[in-house]
């Protein structure tokens, strides 16, 4: 009875958890599309929105780590309880990455505009929101595989992750081509060639975090193999 | 005495644990130091030789895990060294983007080797050599705070991040100019501001690494704080 007690405070607690996990990377997505509209707009106060909640996305990661640990030291849980906190807490570090991106993004579109560089520029606006789609749509069912513990969508992350790279590859050659037109553009462009990268991280965090879910439920590190061999590992 | 003998049993095993992690620590540093040379030799082949040891460096990562679950799992080890257990494995997972890196720009010169466009490339050399310098410089000295648990190496390597990230703006400016004098070097040159940004980033993980020994000496996450601000919240 007192080990039922007990095991049912820590599922509370570790379901307590868990809800700030989606929490936090409900908001880190939210930065990474809010940044990109941000540069959309040309607009630095959507930007400087973006970096006054980056704190937030900070805190979250440590206020997390804090209470994993102790939990941690105060329950003594068992081996598969301890794969998942050991888990969140890579997870919450790769959610913090993305908030990383999302603030490298705004950082980006306020000094475009401060330059006053913004109205002269070429952006290949409907591509990077394409990206960004793209990636923030890894990352949403990256955490929905988290929160229903649920290999087969997380092996859908592992699945698409490519099709982000080659977006990137697309974004890439089209922003060499506008340089070549015109060079006065090449400083600029060279800044959204990183705004580019950055979306594409939030897409590698997202696999990161997929990753870390199927160890989680099946106990196999599957991280540096091919989407394809990852399913045969886990079938 | 069972006691004794358990608790020098576990430290034997920390201690060999710790031994691998500096293993991989020099490993990553030499395969950074070899690809960026690869750069400046125009080497395919020296880069297939970071490529061919990318996968040692993922498999040290899942092995030494691997061992941290082990040991957590079967010494409900204290909260103290519980801390130590989990900033050995975030330490490793900054290792292996440490390796990342390496194996980032080794593909590059494969790239710029194969497409023939290296004889006719500008490469500021010296400024790509003298980054990498700064950031291995830096990683070992995480490395060695990391040996000796040791905080005031650790805030050294805080102190010195910025360092990088003046001498990757340098490199920037210097290689936008480039491409503006030769607007035929734009795509080769842009594969080098790739590579300089992955030398900065192997900086942010030396930097990462030693805000874990912070945190395991004096158990205060300092993450995301100026280190004038560190200094003053470990003193």
């Amino acid at each position: 009875m007192v080990d039922k007690h007990l095991s049912t405070q820590f599922d509370a607690e570790l379901s307590g958890i868990s809800t700030r996990v989606l929490e936090m990377g409900g908001l880190v997505e939210a930065q990474v599309a809010q940044a990109v509209q941000a540069l959309g707009d040309f607009s630095a106060e959507s930007a400087d929105e973006v970096l006054a909640r980056e704190g937030r996305v900070n805190s979250m990661e440590i206020e997390i780590d804090r209470d994993l640990s102790t939990i941690i030291a105060r329950r003594q849980p068992t081996a598969r309880d301890l794969r998942l906190l050991i888990a969140i807490s890579k997870s919450i570090a790769n959610l913090e990455r993305v908030g990383d991106e999302a603030a490298r993004i705004a950082r980006t579109v306020q000094r475009l505009v401060a330059s006053g560089v913004s109205s002269r520029m070429r952006v290949p606006m409907s591509d990077l929101a394409f990206e960004a789609e793209l990636a923030t749509g890894q990352l949403r069912k990256a955490l929905d595989a988290f929160a229903r513990l649920d290999v087969e969508r997380a092996l859908d992350v592992l699945k698409h992750d490519d099709e982000i790279d080659k977006e990137f590859d697309g974004l890439l050659r089209k922003l060499i081509t506008y340089m070549m037109e015109d060079p006065r553009t090449i400083s600029s462009s060279i800044d959204l060639v990183f705004v580019a990268k950055a979306i594409e991280r939030v897409g590698d965090h997202a696999k990161n975090l997929a990753e870390v879910v199927i160890y989680v439920v099946k106990g196999q590190d599957v991280r540096h193999n091919t989407p394809e061999a990852v399913e045969t590992m886990v079938r």
